[in-house]
C-alpha cells in the first residue's frame, strides 16, 4: 500500500463511484476507508477498530483473516491462477468443488453452474427457465413471480426481480416479464389482528389469484429468498412456504429460492430450504460459499431440470451461457477451504446458540424501547424495526433519517450495522462468540438511546 | 487436491454445468481437466502440456504462475479478505487502484465503478446511460445500439445486447430497447471490389440511417468492442470509427467501449480506444486488470456522465445499484500488481514486437493453404477462417465441424486455440516470446495440415 492516508478520503471520493451510496452524503462526510480484518473486526485507515455487525454484506461468515482460506486461494492462485471450463474444459479443483457443493445440496441435485456473484446467478436462473420451458415446448411460460422487498440482485433483469422501487425507477425499471406480489411481510402487511398462520395463507390465495389472472401457462418460476435480506430483514411468518408450494406445484411453476445469503449456515440450518421444509427446483448460492473472500455464485440444478436439458442436448448444440469466471480454479479453492472449515467447526450449532443468545439479549436490552418496534429474524439474520409509535407502528419521518443516525452512533462506538431505512440489521460472522454477541448488543443499545433517549 | 485423477472425468460429466459447452460433446469425448500453469503453458492431469494460444479465455495477459501477483492478493487476502463500499464504506486498496486506473485511462475519466466481470460491467453501464438520461430529462433515449457478431456479455440484458443468434433463440432473447446493425466483417460482408474505407462509409450510412428510422431521441448509446472477439475475430476496417463516430455526436448517443479484451495492452497500445484514436464516453473493461487472477470489472465513467450524475445527486439520493464484490480488496490488489507489471515489463512494446512476427509467420505458413480464407487481427488478437474455396470463400459444410476437428488436432499437439465456427482464433499471452510464437505457428500449421491436407 502506497496510499497516503491523509489524501485517502479525498482520492476516494474524486476516484471511486460507490455502490449503493448516496453521492452527496459520501461528498459531505467522505468515506469510511477500511484496512485490517481479524475474525469479527476490522480497522480502519486511522486504527478505529469495529465489531462487523454485518460480516461485510452478509458474507464473511467464518470471519476475517482466515488462514485456512487464504493458504488454499494462495497454494492455487499458484499452482493454476486461472482456467475455464468453456467447450469442455475443465479444472481439477473445480470438479472437486461442484462434486462437495452436491453433496451438501439441501435435497438432490443433478448439476452445479458457477458464476462470480448472486447476481449472475439470478440471471444464470432466469435464462435455465426460459431455456428448460422453451425444451418441453412451453416458450410461453415465461413470466417469472418475485416478491416486493425481495432483492435478488443489481444486473438489469436482477435489479428488475428485486422488490425495491428505488432500484426501479432511477434506471427506468422493471424490464421483462416480471410479476411482483405482496411481501411476506407480517409486522407492516397483516391486517390488524390476524395471524401469522392466516396471513400466510392470506398471501397464498393472493398468489393464486395472480396466477390465474396472468394464466399458468405464461409463468415460469417462483423466486423466493429464504429470509428476505436487504428489503427490510423479513423472515416468512409461520406456514408461508407450505402454503405457498403446493399452489406452484399444481401450476407447473418452478421453485426458485435465493440462498445467497441464507445458504451455508446463515440460519443454523446449512441451507434456508431445510429451516424451512420447501424443495426448490432452482438454488442461488453466493457469498457464504467462499465466505467473500473471492467472487463465486454457485447454481444448483434439479434432476427435474437436469433431465430436461440433457435429454434434448443433442438437438440444442452449444448451451450458449456462460461467464469467463465460471469454474474460476481459485474461487473452488477457497469454496473448498470454506465448507471444509464449516463442517469443522460446528459453525451451525454456534449460529444454533449464538442466534438464541442474541434475540435473548437484544430483547431485553432493547425489547421495550419506545422506538423499538419489531425484533425479528431467523438464525443470524437480526432486524431491529424502529417507529415513532409502538402502539400504532407509526414511521418515523423519513426526513430525519433515523437509521441513518442510529448506524452512524454505533460506528462512533465501534460496530458496524446497516440502515435499510430505519429496520437496522445484523448479520455478523457466523463464528462470532458470546462475548461478542454481548458486546455487540451492548454497543448497538447505547447507539439507539444516543438517538431516540428511552 | 484430493480429487481422483481416475474418476476426474466422469465426477466432471456428472457434476459440473459448463458454459458454453455441447453437452453431448462434453458426455462423448469427456473433459480436459488442467491442473497447473505457469508462463505460457498449462498441463492437465494426465501430464500432457499445451502452450495456451488463448491465454485461458483473453485474460491471462500476464502469464500463469506470475508470483507478484499471487503474492499480492495473498498478502491482501490476509490483510484485509474483504470489505466493501456500500454506504461511503472504502478499502484503501481499492481506492489506490481507482486512482491507478483513471491514470492509465486513454481519455480524462471522473470515476471508476467496480464489478466481478465483463458481463456486469455491461450491465453497469446500461444502467447508467438510462440514469444519466433520465436525469438529463430524457428518458425517452433509452435504446441500445449494439452490432451483430459482437459480445458483450452473458447476463441477460448483455447477452442480448451481444450479436450472437445461437445467444438468444434458445434464451428467447433478445430482451429489452436493443437494436442490431451490421458487423464491420470485411471479409464476409462488404460488397466484391468495394475498399475497406469505403466499406466504413457503408456501415456509417447504414447506422445513420438506423437512427434516423428509430429517432435519435430514443437511443441513447452505441456498444463496440475495438476488436470483436466472441463472434469471429474481426478487427474494424480502415476509417470505422472516424466515419461512425461523427453520427454518433451528432445525434447525442454516449458512445460505449467494449475494452473487456482490448484493454490493458492486447492490441499493443494500452487500450483499443488509442489503436482507434476514439474517446469514448463509458469504457468497460475486465479480463486483462487482474489478468484474469481474480475476477473483476472496472467501469470508466466520463466527465460528460458524472457531470450529470453528481450534479443531480441531491435530489437522487441513494444510488441504487451495485454488487458485493464491487471494490473487492483481493481484486483491487491483483489489478495493481497487474497495473505494475505491464509498465514494468514494457508489456507493450513486446506485443507490438511479437504481434508483427506472428502475423508473418503464419501468412507464411499458412497464408496460401487452400483453406485459408482470411488471416486478420490486430496485435495478439489473431483469427484465422477456413474455408471451402479459398477464391469463392464458400464456407465449410457446417457439419464437418471443421473447425473443432483443428481444435482437437491442435491440442493432440499441445497447443490450444479457440474455435468460432470455422474461424480459428489466438490471443496468447501478452508475455510471449518469439521461440514461443514459433512453436504456436508450428504447431497450428500442422494442425490445419492434419484436418485439410495442402
Amino acid at each position: 500500500m502506497t496510499l497516503d492516508i491523509q489524501r485517502a478520503g479525498t482520492i476516494d471520493q474524486q476516484s471511486l463511484f460507490h455502490p449503493f451510496t448516496a453521492i452527496t452524503d459520501l461528498m459531505a462526510d467522505g468515506p469510511t476507508i477500511m484496512a485490517t480484518g481479524k475474525g469479527v473486526r476490522i480497522t480502519d485507515i486511522h486504527g478505529q477498530e469495529y465489531l462487523d455487525g454485518m460480516a461485510g454484506l452478509w458474507c464473511v461468515n467464518l470471519g476475517y483473516g482466515r488462514e485456512e482460506i487464504s493458504a488454499a486461494m494462495d497454494a492455487q492462485s499458484r499452482r493454476l491462477s486461472f482456467f475455464h471450463a468453456f467447450n469442455g474444459m475443465s479444472i481439477d479443483v473445480a470438479v472437486e468443488c461442484a462434486e462437495e457443493l452436491l453433496k451438501r445440496a439441501p435435497v438432490p441435485m443433478s448439476r452445479v453452474f458457477f458464476g462470480a456473484s448472486g447476481s449472475d446467478g439470478n440471471e444464470t436462473q432466469a435464462k435455465l427457465i426460459w431455456y428448460y420451458n422453451q425444451l418441453r415446448g412451453k416458450p410461453e411460460k415465461k413470466k417469472l413471480i418475485c416478491r416486493w422487498n425481495s432483492y435478488h440482485g443489481s444486473a438489469v433483469l436482477t435489479a428488475s426481480m428485486t422488490g425495491l422501487p428505488g432500484m426501479h425507477s432511477p434506471f427506468l425499471l422493471p424490464m421483462g416479464p416480471i410479476v411482483h406480489t405482496s411481501a411476506p411481510y407480517y409486522y407492516r402487511k397483516a391486517p390488524e389482528g390476524m395471524s401469522e398462520r392466516e396471513f400466510s395463507r392470506h398471501l397464498a390465495k393472493e398468489l393464486e389469484e395472480l396466477i390465474e389472472r396472468e394464466g399458468a401457462d405464461t409463468i415460469g418460476a417462483f423466486f423466493a429468498e429464504a429470509v428476505m435480506g436487504a428489503g427490510g430483514l423479513i423472515p416468512p411468518p409461520e406456514g408461508y412456504f407450505e402454503e405457498i408450494v403446493p399452489i406452484l406445484r399444481r401450476h407447473d411453476i418452478l421453485l426458485v429460492m435465493d440462498e445467497v445469503v441464507s445458504g451455508y449456515g446463515r440460519l443454523g440450518t446449512y441451507w434456508g430450504a431445510q429451516m424451512y421444509n420447501v424443495e426448490p427446483d432452482l438454488i442461488t448460492s453466493a457469498k457464504g460459499v467462499t465466505s467473500g473472500y473471492f467472487p463465486m455464485s454457485a447454481c444448483f440444478i434439479s434432476p427435474k431440470v437436469w433431465d430436461v436439458i440433457e435429454s434434448n442436448a443433442a438437438a440444442a448444440g452449444l448451451f450458449g451461457h456462460g461467464f469467463t469466471y465460471s469454474a474460476h480454479p481459485v474461487g473452488a479453492a477457497a469454496a473448498l477451504a470454506s465448507l471444509r472449515l464449516i463442517d469443522e467447526e460446528n459453525i451451525l450449532a454456534n449460529v444454533q446458540q449464538q442466534s438464541d443468545y442474541l434475540f435473548a439479549q437484544m430483547r431485553a436490552a432493547i425489547g421495550d424501547h419506545r422506538a423499538v418496534g419489531d425484533i425479528r429474524g431467523k438464525g443470524l439474520m437480526v432486524g431491529i424495526e424502529l417507529v415513532k409509535d409502538r402502539a400504532t407502528k407509526e414511521t418515523l419521518p423519513m426526513a430525519d433519517r433515523t437509521g441513518r443516525q442510529v448506524l452512524k452512533a454505533a460506528a462512533a462506538r465501534g460496530l458496524i450495522t446497516r440502515a435499510l431505512g430505519d429496520t437496522l440489521v445484523f448479520a455478523p460472522p457466523l463464528v462470532i462468540n458470546r462475548a461478542e454477541v454481548d458486546e455487540l448488543v451492548d454497543k448497538f443499545a447505547a447507539a439507539v438511546n444516543d438517538v431516540l433517549p428511552a
